[in-house]
């Protein structure tokens, strides 16, 4: 496979236009339109609190991106059936239930500009209504019935468990290496962006190579993505408009932008981010220091550089197929993922 | 089936033995050595805090009850195979994910006698194991391979989850019925329990008739299990003993001791109770005063009845079945969960 221009859109020869969601959203608009019914339908119970709490969340604005890329990579390969949609709500389903049980982990009061659900809910509710969706989920795969999908998407769900609990235990830890940070964002986000493409191919029954390159696109998609997420938490920019809100940095995360300062920094720069992460300098203008010594090192955008760096391998992954429209927007979408500013 | 007059130990014609669980944990010995090795293999991460924490509850001294179960079932239909220790792993992995997130949920601090994980460990990693070891669980069913075994896990786990959700609103609320009461506990105790059963007779192919019987044989046993267990906590016996805690009592939580208590109380009586439940009395005093209403009232005797009502359901479930030790075991074990004091 060689690297791949994408085609933007524009006539060839003009300054390439900003990276747009555009195009994967007008691709699997009718196919999201399917699986949001399955969302919606399934997401019902009889006890009531239940679609009440799951329905403020995914009734909350989230872009649905796991679910758009099953969609999507279903278009990339030309898969004809349905079988796929209920999957997808399936792994919608599985970000959900994870969505809630980290807001319950962090002690998070917003997301996506909305009270979480632990705030309006409570965080009992809360915890039990993700292990509903949870099984859920695995109610969805196990009417469509393969069990190939279900071992993909088993897997993947111990998988984001374990890097949910790495990240945990590398909380505070300000020696957290870059290379157990790619680990952890691999586990905690990249297994269920990798399973969301891959089971495409598994129920249009393509074979390993397909199966991998998708694969692949979903796993550099999803560190891609968690890497710009956690550059916008520093993004002096973003302070500035009041946009971030150093989330990462109260709960004393390490993230890449901390982890290359803390590399990069001098010996007073390296005291301030051991008691920053620690915990001892958590106040407005603690978090104004932080923003000051990442851009003194530049390293949101040393972090922006190794998302594009795996958005890059994300659009190389999929050059084998011919080109489409789906494979343009999906390498779109890979762009855009590392270019939003917030 | 016609009633089943179980064959105690003894001698015929002895007065019958107090029931005892040690012919069932005889008779599943071998097989629960098996089921414990898969669960200690099975319970392993790289990250090291999984196993630690998921082990200080598993290793914490549990009688593995459902996993048992499975155990005891696949002896009474004579099954030769060993799919159902894998199957029955993953049973306890389930239950142990909701005592995790119990656990958290109502913020315990003592399970088993010793300090709950969310107390040792925190909410945060508590949650995230729990997520885990559910993970963990359909892997297990994944490489064992049946849909209809996945099928009835995944559902279990929902009605599960559905129940613990219920139970959560019903908390607090004085009007809680005795049948929404039953509801409750048939969903978030029997289903695994009917689960647990069921999928003995699954793996063994042995036909729907079968595999109802053993799931009504759980079903029963399941509510006979948490009516016995709703009935310890306000049992005056145990509370001179120090060994039940009010737990219920001080959680608003509207078990069948105080629903047939308010049912039977005066006007004085029943406004206390209000007042408890909703939150106002919580004292050691106002526990006692509890536990006093429900011995004016016999309502601990009338829960132990209703219990043993359903064991006897339980007992008649597999009266089909030809005896045999396995049968006389799951009976007795029946009539052991609900004569158990503490």
């Amino acid at each position: 496979m060689t690297a791949q221009i994408i085609p933007l859109r524009g006539q060839k020869g003009d300054a390439p236009a900003k990276p747009s969601l555009d195009p994967i959203l007008a691709l699997t608009a009718p196919g999201m339109n399917a699986v949001n019914a399955v969302i919606l339908d399934r997401m019902q119970s009889e006890i009531p609190l239940i679609p009440a709490l799951a329905g403020h969340l995914i009734s909350g604005g989230g872009k649905r991106m796991r679910p758009m890329l099953t969609i999507a990579c279903a278009e990339l390969i030309g898969y004809q059936g349905n079988r796929h949609h209920k999957l997808a709500a399936a792994v919608e389903f599985i970000h959900t239930a994870t969505l809630l049980h980290d807001d319950v982990v962090d002690g998070s009061d917003l997301r996506r500009g909305k009270e979480t659900a632990n705030i309006v809910f409570g965080n009992p509710a809360t915890v039990l209504v993700g292990d509903f969706l949870f099984s859920r989920a695995f109610e969805l795969m196990v009417e469509d019935g393969s069990l190939k999908v279900l071992k993909i998407l088993a897997g993947a769900s111990a998988i984001i468990a374990e890097g949910e609990v790495d990240q945990l235990t590398a909380q505070r830890q300000i020696e957290t290496s870059e290379e157990r940070y790619l680990s952890i964002i691999g586990a905690k986000t990249a297994a269920l962006f990798c399973a969301a493409c891959r089971i495409a191919a598994v129920v249009a029954e393509r074979g390993e190579a397909e199966e991998r390159a998708l694969d692949d696109y979903g796993r550099n998609l999803g560190i891609a993505f968690q890497l710009a997420d956690d550059a916008i938490d520093y993004d002096s920019d973003a302070h500035e408009m009041g946009k971030a809100k150093g989330d990462d940095f109260r709960d004393g995360k390490m993230t890449l932008p901390v982890i290359l300062a803390y590399a990069r920094g001098n010996d007073e720069e390296r005291q301030f981010w051991r008691d920053a992460i620690a915990g001892f300098c958590t106040s407005d203008e603690d978090l104004a220091h932080a923003v000051k010594l990442i851009a003194k090192y530049d390293t949101v955008s040393a972090t922006r550089e190794r998302a594009r760096h795996f958005a890059q391998r994300a659009i190389d992954a999929i050059a084998g197929f011919p080109a489409s429209e789906a494979r343009a927007a999906m390498g779109e979408a890979a762009l855009f993922a590392v270019s939003r500013r917030y």
